[in-house]
């Protein structure tokens, strides 16, 4: 659907002429994938304020019949260096470029010498996020695409609980293994980062990684995982008890599951990001566990799994109505398991819309 | 084994004395691993010419318990932002770190000036690719991981062939699965690259995805693949024929094979690595194909899937013992079907070790 892409360039333009500059050289993957359609491992994108026609990409001969492809609304060159081929044009057309932008977050001090040399007088610009700020705010096309990748994660797990996946004497990464396969199943590319299955004292592990540990009779079993369509990531934690839970792990899970409830109830365009995440750790810290609940609340996720705006105490800004973001309070308690549940919504007026459709009921597998 | 990591931060102080600094700021996550096993995904080194005893290592509290077993032989510090951190600390000591480098290959326009800031009075110097300098030719302990790597590539498609995995019906995309799985059962940790399966026409395409085309009788099918140990990577490329080979699949593949065989020979230490190529791709320009094989011969693999050197008409340099690189011409007839050979070996001084060992003579599936 070249309209959406030539949509995202024309607020990009918007963007350049705030910023005063004659052109951006787009130089990261994602954002010449969200700018362009194009999906290969090598291009370049010298997007000029003045319009379409100005506009040149640039990818190598490999990509050839894909670039025809993906990228049909748009002049192509065929250069191995993308970046450095299309620095040498706009060199030859001065007069339109000679303020032009790079971003600067991603292109190294020497990339950026060799560069400078190529755009020989063309002046550049450090611009580091312009691309970053607009896919902070989704469009449909791009909640169409989370909104399939959250469903191929919810399909999974639910395969994966149905065919008695979750079960004692399973090691956490052969659970991990049957969760990505089935993920594939439902149309995932890949799986967003390596998968977590964390059994019993692992599950107190906010970051585990799968091991050979066996799933016990009455572990926590923390699952947090996702699934990749179209480049955008889905991102969500469910977490079980293996067998019938004890009376600490209903309290644990009922913390958790009210702290992040208040949480999703404050995501709301306006809200300030440090607010939300206040929401659901004030929960906690009222419980006594605000020292086991040492990340933050969540995070922005479409073409990266990470990205912006951050729902933490120390991050700064509102949100708006189209963020994709997680809500994914967890409490900790080292050698005897932990508690998270995330979820993947986006902000709207009517409320957040959440993605990620698994119960988050605790569940006795 | 910490004595290895030991062993080649103390090769690397050697190339500080001889670049002229005082210190090196690693940022690299492999060069990070290289020189101190750390396979987290958050850290920062500063490492000083003058010794252990001066070198800091950082990472973040969630790999506090990880980073003591994976680096137990060097001091530690933790926090978030770890390059940073470590800047700081330099500031701190300006008689001992005047002249620090850092990898402005690796670093971002941003980030130096946030580091420049941070830095104070200590003059910061590019120094690209010291640490890669060193990665080029391998110790043993690398040459084990890649060893390990190649035999679970090698095992996973002796697997996948003997239980009828490649048969016609089956799609590209359902083949490359079966093989990625196999791949985990023999140690792998992930696929080294996304596994190419091209089937008929489709193996004229260099680097084509796996799609849902389904294998037919009579296609050429082409496997380029690598498996994972270690954080070291194989890569190994087969083309097989679907039942009866044709008389100029024969043909095809027995110019790549003479080919790859030549390009093996002429892996010595001491070769111009544009000589090697010219071994092999003299063969197929003599059969007058030489407008077919549009990319280099090969690439050094270690830590990164192609890392130096480049075996290619345009590279520059020398081979030398401990050098791993590939070998992997290719013959590519549009609309018809191509062959790639591809193996992993070793530069040895009693000629190359082959790392790969699947057999080169033509399968019919």
């Amino acid at each position: 659907m070249p309209e959406i892409h030539a949509h995202r360039r024309d607020a990009l333009r918007t963007l350049l002429h705030e910023t005063g500059v004659d052109a951006l050289l787009v130089t990261d993957l994602r954002n010449i994938r969200y700018l362009t359609g194009f999906t290969g491992s090598n291009a370049a994108l010298l997007l000029h304020a003045g319009g379409e026609a100005k506009t040149v990409f640039c990818t190598d001969g490999r990509y050839t019949t894909q670039s025809e492809s993906e990228v049909p609304d748009l002049e192509r060159v065929l250069d191995r260096a993308s970046a450095r081929a299309l620095a040498s044009r706009a060199a030859g057309q001065r007069a339109s470029y000679g303020r032009t932008g790079f971003e600067s977050q991603h292109v190294s001090v020497e990339e950026h010498e060799t560069l400078t040399v190529r755009f020989e007088d063309v002046q550049l610009i450090r611009t580091p996020g312009l691309v970053e700020q607009l896919r902070v705010v989704k469009d449909e096309v791009e909640v169409e695409a989370l909104r399939a990748a959250c469903a191929a994660a919810d399909r999974a797990l639910a395969d994966l609980l149905a065919a008695g996946g979750v079960r004692a004497g399973r090691t956490e990464l052969e659970v991990a293994r049957e969760l990505d396969s089935r993920m594939l199943d439902h149309g995932s590319s890949e799986p967003s980062f390596a998968t977590i299955v964390a059994a019993g004292p692992n599950s107190a592990i906010p970051h585990h990684r799968p091991t050979g540990a066996q799933l016990r009779a009455g572990d926590f079993v923390k699952f947090d995982f996702g699934a990749t369509v179209d480049g955008y990531h889905s991102d969500m934690t469910r977490t079980f008890v293996l067998g019938e839970p004890a009376e600490w792990q209903r309290e644990l899970y009922g913390l958790v599951h009210r702290a992040q409830a208040a949480g999703t109830d404050a995501v709301t365009p306006g809200a300030e990001v440090s607010e939300v995440d206040a929401a659901a750790r004030s929960v906690i810290t009222a419980a006594g566990h605000g020292d086991d609940f040492a990340h933050g609340l969540g995070h922005g996720v479409g073409l990266e799994v990470h990205e912006a705006p951050s729902l933490a105490a120390t991050g700064a800004g509102t949100l708006s109505a189209g963020m994709a973001v997680t809500v994914e309070p967890g409490v900790y308690l080292a050698g005897r398991g932990g508690v998270r549940i995330e979820d993947t919504l986006v902000v709207r007026d009517s409320g957040p819309e959440l993605l990620t459709l698994s119960t988050k009921d605790l569940v006795a597998v």
